[in-house]
């Protein structure tokens, strides 16, 4: 653990699960849609909500994982799957998925900040640090998709999700840089991120794809 | 390497190698139904047989993998490949998966209990351990099935696999904290795993799925 | 860093820049052949060209990733791809593809040399550095079709390629081990595996698949 003080070390766990909720849930959503079994469920939603703090985890060469040192938060995966697959219907889905989508860009956020920060603790150059926090924020429903057999709608659906973490990322580096503290930048990084995704949603904006349009097809 | 015996250790080693040539083997099979070449034979096969092992080692900074100390088992692979491009024929993927079915039930039982028992050695809590039984147990089938771009079976066919080892490793978990010795709960542990998957085989028993049968169409 | 000459280090990082460019343009041209938005490109982009290379220091537990260490090549890689998304047209795709097949190569027989020899300082048996060598060469390609759900090119298209840095990475393995210096057993192995794979695309060689042709059907 590289956090400095202990306030911004509570400050991060709890940030990470506000974000891990919201993850979880969409890991278990996409589950219920393929009709994975109960195993595959608790798999997919722990990959959605862990999977991106572990691969930065193992890129950044930290130990322990989230999910070992908080291992409560895998008997809360537990209890919410279940819960999910006894109560939840699928007339549900839609709903519940357009209601996540506001924790879900504070996760966005958040995990983002956190990551690039604890790459910027380990000395790394901006453009890396700021990559790990797109990697916290975006691999967990990266690796989601693949294991459901998807292009990840994180690389094709031009909706601004890894870009939003991509400028937070940019916003704390520059606010650390210039000398504000830890806590001060982070929360300016996670703002930045979360409020260009809801800006995102609200608006509807798309990003560029490849220009051919005209010799596309 | 963390474990204290030398009776303990060659133990494991003749463990990982049962399990492994199960696993191998319906690597292969996978391979050669989707017709990948010789290449994509021998490492779809290879990630099949260590891929779950390998992933544990990374998850818990173990070096060296099982496939680097015992490099020998990477000739046997190849050797194993080569014979069966040679002459398995298609109409003997039936009946080798069927024969396969019991060795692969041994390998389940095992390949969770010596996750569990190498996470247990780090201290890890008991729910992270069984679940580093459950990665090792799977997770090469996991990988096998993402490289073929197949949604992993373990995930979706409703028949119980992972859930074996979960409940194997919480037996070897609760045997090794009421002071069983390191053999003999890895021994109960691998054998609950393994009868648990017999059982579910002879019995045709499957997981409960989404409960939302009604809409779910 | 195991390298032990400046030179080395120098030749090896030459290396890796050459190939690297060619394998991120071949992600660049699948993204776009999928209609990946810009961040899919991007990072699809990134995969094909760094993820052999990060897989092997994963396995081969060293830090920091040639992205850390040379992060200007993250930047490289964005320019690249926002100048391929705003000139590339679809119609150039194939003669694009087509002139790549050279580079390509170079890169493959770089890359297979570089990680063997990275393996091989660490004391590596030879199976497992030549193997390393076939990840470094191939992974990119393999995560780039799998991240892009298709199943691997590299696993089954019958066409040489893991093979040439298979032989590729055996001929250093053995000038090695008979005494020739580090720089000259890079040369010839890098050499092997690319002349290799330059026969392959001229005379249209593939390799043997599964051998049961008549009741395959």
């Amino acid at each position: 653990m590289s956090s400095n003080t202990p306030l911004l070390s509570l400050a991060l766990t709890a940030v990470e699960a506000c974000g891990t909720l919201a993850f979880a849930l969409s890991g278990l959503l996409e589950a219920a849609r393929k009709r994975l079994d109960a195993v595959g469920v608790c798999l997919v939603a722990g990959l959605a909500a862990f999977g991106g703090g572990t691969l930065r985890d193992v890129l950044l060469d930290r130990r322990p994982f989230v999910w070992v040192s908080h291992s409560e938060w895998l008997w809360v995966l537990l209890v919410l799957c279940t819960a999910a697959m006894v109560f939840l219907r699928t007339r549900h889905f839609e709903p519940t998925e357009r209601a996540m989508q506001w924790p879900d860009a504070l996760g966005l956020g958040l995990f983002s900040a956190t990551g690039t920060q604890l790459a910027l603790a380990q000395d790394l150059p901006g453009i890396v640090a700021v990559l790990m926090g797109v990697i916290t924020a975006t691999f967990g429903g990266v690796l989601r998709d693949i294991v459901c057999n998807e292009i990840p709608t994180a690389l094709r659906d031009h909706r601004p999700y890894a870009v939003c973490a991509f400028a937070g990322g940019w916003v704390l580096w520059a606010a650390q840089h210039w000398g504000l503290g830890h806590e001060a930048s982070l929360l300016l990084g996670a703002f930045t991120a979360a409020a260009l995704r809801v800006a995102a949603l609200l608006t509807g904006y798309t990003l560029p794809g490849w220009s051919s349009g005209a010799d596309r097809s």
